[in-house]
């Protein structure tokens, strides 16, 4: 490439690239045709040619505080040319002052933080706590559930990708709360609380107490579909498990850190669990970084014992360094307010008010900047979208300006919490004619 | 902390908020008293308060390039001011010329990266992917080895980390060649090269070779103690593999880029492996990374199949910026042929002559600057030096300003791929006054 490449070569040069040499995430390879993105600020990511586009997927739903925010490519920017890497047997400032950071918003009772590179690494040493913590062996998770795609968090996921994984033992499944199709027969969101949590007290009391390591459940599904808990569900699980000793692990590797408008999404249901797992908002993905935040009854348990598990960059001086500015920006901002009340006030309501003019959308949930669009063939059987039409809203939205997230029948409406109400507003236009222009 | 603090206080503060709010890998949590590390460079870290330390340890043997390499810390600076993070379902450039420079340099047959975080879900990717390319199950491992903390990785690890993790079916162990405490009764390196494969050969032939989906071996089994592995054992390993269908992975996320005065440690071997994972060297560690190599034969099993794994991070475009930096300063300085250079000439033949001095020296094993000293407290009986010995080893050296990396009776001596051979000559003294101080 030359300094007078186009922006138009860059990008074929990028594809081509990729297509040669990159092989490709939960995808069959000779089918792919991505795009390519180049920049970002804010909700808004570009390709080398220039195309702009409102970026309502936060990528992965990662980039909470939204692209190249200032402060944090500062931050990284900074403990770059101070140390990038340390091993995490020495003591690093950077580090404690990045776990200080995230113990101030997790709030009473935790004291202490294991920090991974993400999400499934997060929940593999959640996971290992809890097992040597209690002795026990089961873990037990939703079949609508994503846990990431290592040894132990891939079996404890519930969807399609666990089924070619099967290769961890003392795995679980239940089925959690979801009334739009319920599993339980129920009719109101009390019933199937009610329900559900019968169910879970059954599939506990069925596999044994006392077999019983943790309840490994995200806060609110993501993935699966921002199946967001009806009143009551996060309270008796929490009560079931104190009652049989058994340790709960709510994962907030998407939920976490701003995504519904709380610092963690149980501190909206006033629920606490025994560890919590993150990754994605707590830095916004700016550099690979997940982590436990641990209690000191759980700590406690390896004051004498070793903990048998780490990795080369737990505690990475370089991902530190962005989740001390990501957090310090996040609270001088106001970003997680924000967040909160474009939910409210602007994102809620247009979501709402989308669906009662699309019969396709078989129903809205969400809080915060974390919603999901259900679609449906038939209102009435509720019968899902096929995988085609999916593909078609995604094309139009593209089409149009928005970068989407799709995920089975669904499209999950997922900007950064830095969102103003204007790029919402041009969203739900954009939503709007698309499934307008393809009359769903 | 005021802008008049020293250093002794930032020191102490590190080292506070560690204790209060840091959870430790690998490690009984009360009894920790971590060393501070505030910055680096080259060879070389410092504390707060500007005590230095020339490090041998390149921290988890991964900062090949030496600490705060100027054109790596500015490549993560532009990556970090265009573009930190992108999901990996969209191309992005950074991330192809990534690629493209680690296949580069791994040679043929190699055409396609997966990207990780880090080794462990290198490890996770390339046994699944074996296992689907296959269609077989088993991972074949040696007892001496560590892959990574996550589900599967652990599992195949061999040493006692693995033990408390036995979660993940399907893994078999097998003895690798090892002269100085052989498991084969050999007495020449040809004896343990003929008789570990022949070991392998059965252990094969009794789990089935039809059920095997991988061998996946250290190219040099680093933790474990740099075992270099004897002539022809490497290609009696490839040999059985091609022989039985088995995909054979060579996991190098400790010997790879450089350490052994290779790109890749294979190379030195003259022997292919069918899938490398690597992390560490690539980017010596500045942004969290790893990722497997793959052929084109095994891509192609996933060119209409999908392949059931990915993560978030994944081809992580501020991890690729670091990478793309690391490689190209790596083959503009020479630092691959500094370290073969540096290992023939001046470290290897050192650590022989120390040897020679000090009787608690029972062999010194390695290349480029990967190398091991193992203790023993006799000579004759080759019994190993008692932890504490090593404990005292270590304060001698750390006190004498060497950073060291030990592990059960061994001093391991990794200084990074940019050592100096003064550099060399000091840490030679060191090691030689401190075991002089011992009386070892
Ligand atoms: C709830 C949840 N847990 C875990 C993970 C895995 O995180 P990672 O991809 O960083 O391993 C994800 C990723 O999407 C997630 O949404
Ligand atoms: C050979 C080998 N494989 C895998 C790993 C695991 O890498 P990570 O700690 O990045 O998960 C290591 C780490 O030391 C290693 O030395």
């Amino acid at each position: 490439m030359t300094d007078d490449s186009t922006g138009d070569d860059l990008d074929a040069l990028a594809y081509e690239l990729d297509r040669a040499h990159v092989f490709h995430s939960w995808s069959a390879q000779a089918s792919l045709h991505p795009m390519v993105i180049a920049g970002g600020a804010g909700s808004t990511v570009w390709d080398h040619a220039g195309n702009r586009y409102l970026d309502f997927s936060s990528q992965l739903v990662n980039t909470n505080i939204g692209h190249q925010h200032p402060a944090v490519v500062a931050g990284i920017t900074r403990q770059a040319e101070l140390l990038t890497t340390v091993a995490p047997v020495h003591a690093n400032l950077t580090r404690g002052r990045a776990a200080e950071r995230i113990l101030d918003r997790a709030g009473e009772p935790f004291s202490k933080v294991f920090f991974t590179n993400g999400g499934a690494d997060a929940n593999e040493n959640a996971i290992r706590m809890a097992r040597l913590h209690t002795g026990h062996d089961k873990v037990l998770s939703m079949y609508r559930s994503y846990h990431g795609n290592t040894g132990a968090a891939v079996v404890a996921t519930g969807d399609w990708r666990r089924i070619p994984n099967e290769y961890a033992r003392a795995h679980v499944h239940f089925f959690g709360p979801y009334l739009y199709r319920s599993d339980f027969w129920a009719q109101t969101p009390e019933q199937e609380s009610e329900r559900a949590l019968r169910h879970l007290a059954r599939v506990v009391e069925a596999e044994g107490p006392q077999s019983i390591a943790a309840i490994l459940i995200e806060t609110i599904p993501g993935t699966a579909g921002v199946l967001v808990p009806p009143p009551g569900y996060l309270d008796g699980v929490r009560e079931l498990a104190t009652r049989h000793g058994i340790v709960l692990i709510f994962d907030e590797v998407m939920a976490g850190f701003g995504r519904t408008g709380e610092w963690f999404a149980f501190q909206g249901f006033g629920v606490v669990p025994d560890l919590v797992t993150f990754a994605k908002g707590v830095n916004s993905g700016y550099v690979p970084a997940g982590g436990v935040v641990i209690p000191p009854q759980i700590a406690a348990s390896f004051d004498e014992r070793v903990f048998p598990g780490g990795l080369t960059y737990s505690g990475h001086p370089l991902a530190m360094g962005s989740i001390v500015a990501a957090l310090d920006a996040m609270s001088e901002e106001g970003i997680v307010e924000n967040a909160a009340e474009i939910g409210r006030s602007v994102l809620g309501p247009g979501l709402e008010e989308l669906a009662s003019r699309h019969p396709s959308i078989g129903e809205v949930r969400g809080v915060g900047v974390f919603w999901a669009l259900e679609f449906v063939s038939d209102a009435a059987t509720r019968e899902p979208l096929p995988a085609a039409g999916i593909g078609a809203i995604k094309t139009a939205l593209i089409e149009r300006g928005l970068l989407p997230f799709t995920a089975d029948n669904r499209v999950h409406v997922v900007p950064p919490c830095i969102v103003t109400p204007d790029e919402v507003r041009t969203a739900l236009a954009i939503y709007d004619e698309a499934l307008t222009a393809l009359d769903l």
